[in-house]
């Protein structure tokens, strides 16, 4: 059988030694290590960003793959650092949250403080335990399978909810989670939360300068520089434009307020 | 015999899930896949960017290496997903131009519009066949090696050439086809077009606010400032300077027309 | 035994076919390599940021790991390719002086001039040796094992040092070294260089226009705001602060000088 796949998933970039570090650590316990990046930009300490991006792709891995997020500014303070099982995939994490999306998502949830000094790397630095203890937890787990061996249950493990959109009968509003690469704009509103939206009624949309009239299933339906409502691949609805940035023309971002009104 | 390796070449940024959820839709269906990232950096919706990208790299992987391009802004229309085999490598990639560099080069290709869909995610969304039809695609072909199990043999794939100079006795009119990260400038015309260029012949270029003069081997023949020309390592000339940015001196930018005058 | 890691750490960035190229010439090579991205983002050019990257991440690799190092402006000159054998892991990278703090920190060190050509891409470019030397050379090396077929030992290798703080009894002279990605600023202090100021005597600190009064051990500890000092994760003194970049509340950068004084 081969190793387990490891994905890294940090707020580190791509410029310094720290992602090297990283890779380093688990080659050294594991050198048939599969490793696996997602990415090391999410927004420096932007643990709802962090959140965002691994609750949309760990559903994708095989069982047994191990995810390492390290978006972490309480490092060296009292947050623990988390071993979580779920779905039938692992989690090393720190507790500030950032697994909220995935407790969401799944039913059979265990997670352990992680605790055994033994699988770290030593000395233990105050200010970097994605080297010191998340990295070298997650190459000793997939070698030994044996999660309870990191540490004692818990249950208190922080976690928050995604803001939810207050729907009437005629109006919704709602908040853009995310602006994308692309600057499609990602919304807090699934189309099972609004079925008339979801059904094809007609709605007027206002965000930061924009407004949008029209619900799409591609981007090319888009008339140039119209930002449109489509279903996005993760499940909720995004503004989006054809070839250009949504978050541009609309000046929308993370945290802007939308409304939707039914005419 | 070890599974082929699997490169990625996409316009998805490396900041969302869509890189992580791309690796693990491999992952789980060939575990122990060799994915390489080529890059994710392909300027956003830049099918001729992604173009040059591939064309100068794929010749360097073995034979039997699977290349999944992922720059693809007409997703979810009518455009075809394409499986292409050329030059004894693999290509899967929406049919939108993106491999016409590849087939300039090859002599030996078939390509097939890919169709199959159980071997694609379900349910396919709208707007990531990345991840729905592009990377299971890949996934599949590396485990069975049977490209005509994907659908039917196409033969009038989209296909653009790269545009050629204009040369006569005494001048050359061309174009920058691409600035590279460290701002040196690309162009459309090669060696074995002006041979008299390449032979040695004194010259005046001209391109935006930029004159080059010199001829040179390596960036170090530079002087501070100045631009100058040499073959390039994908065989076209370029305008390089030494320990700076062509473009930001000459001012020149991907579709700048440049002009040799032979005196 | 599984094929040695092979890592990358270049300033080639991520969006051109470079790193395209050098993957696939050492997948050529040995497809069983495997392959880890350290950085593609050392500043263009910049040896001794370079330097101080390969040297904070080797020493958590394994035994046997090869790095190629590639930040080359001298590329095609008479700069030499270097193979080097240090700690038990492998170096190959330009003669530019980018492994002096690898020199540095280890005893047992040999290098090669690498001059078998045979180990090379042919035609060999003069302006891409990342592809057509360095690349296959360890692509080689992790097949062959055998340092010494690369070409004749050599001692005279380039070597810069670390700029040395000034120390007096009442005062510290020392330059910063780095901003990192979050911001954090590297000093070229250790705490073994300076016991007071590691026993935690009163010190006030200036670098650009930023006042630094109080030593911490975690991010978390500094007021919004406030600049601190922090022994780093490298084991040098850092200037950092909570949740956002001490760069930008100080104005400094690498090269700044900085003055600490004891009250």
């Amino acid at each position: 059988m081969s190793a387990p796949s490891i994905t890294l998933t940090t707020d580190f970039g791509s410029s310094d030694y720290f992602v090297g570090a990283l890779k380093g650590v688990i080659a050294s316990i594991l050198p048939e290590a599969r490793i696996h990046d997602i990415t090391h930009h999410v927004t420096p300490y932007d643990v709802f960003g962090g959140a965002l991006t691994i609750a949309s792709s760990y559903r994708y891995w095989p069982a047994g793959t191990i995810h390492v997020i390290v978006v972490d500014p309480g490092v060296g303070t009292a947050r623990r650092p988390l071993l979580v099982s779920a779905g039938g995939q692992y989690f090393i994490a720190p507790d500030n949250g950032i697994l909220s999306l995935v407790f969401d998502r799944e039913t059979e949830v265990r997670a352990w403080h992680v605790t055994a000094e033994k699988y770290f790397v030593h000395p233990v630095s105050r200010t970097f335990h994605g080297r010191d203890v998340f990295a070298p937890s997650a190459a000793w787990l997939a070698r030994s399978g044996q999660p309870e061996s990191f540490g004692p249950e818990v249950t208190d493990y922080e976690r928050f909810a995604l803001p939810k959109p207050e729907i009437s009968a005629s109006t919704i509003h709602g908040v853009i989670l995310r602006a994308d690469h692309f600057g499609n704009l990602l919304t807090n509103l699934r189309p099972e939360d609004a079925p008339r939206l979801a059904a094809g009624a007609r709605f007027h949309m206002k965000t930061g300068v924009g407004e949008i009239n029209r619900m799409v299933t591609t981007f090319s339906e888009a008339a140039p520089g119209e930002p449109c409502l489509l279903v996005g691949s993760s499940g909720y609805f995004e503004i989006v434009t054809n070839r250009a940035s949504a978050a541009a023309i609309t000046g929308a971002a993370a945290g802007s307020p939308f409304v939707v009104e039914f005419s």
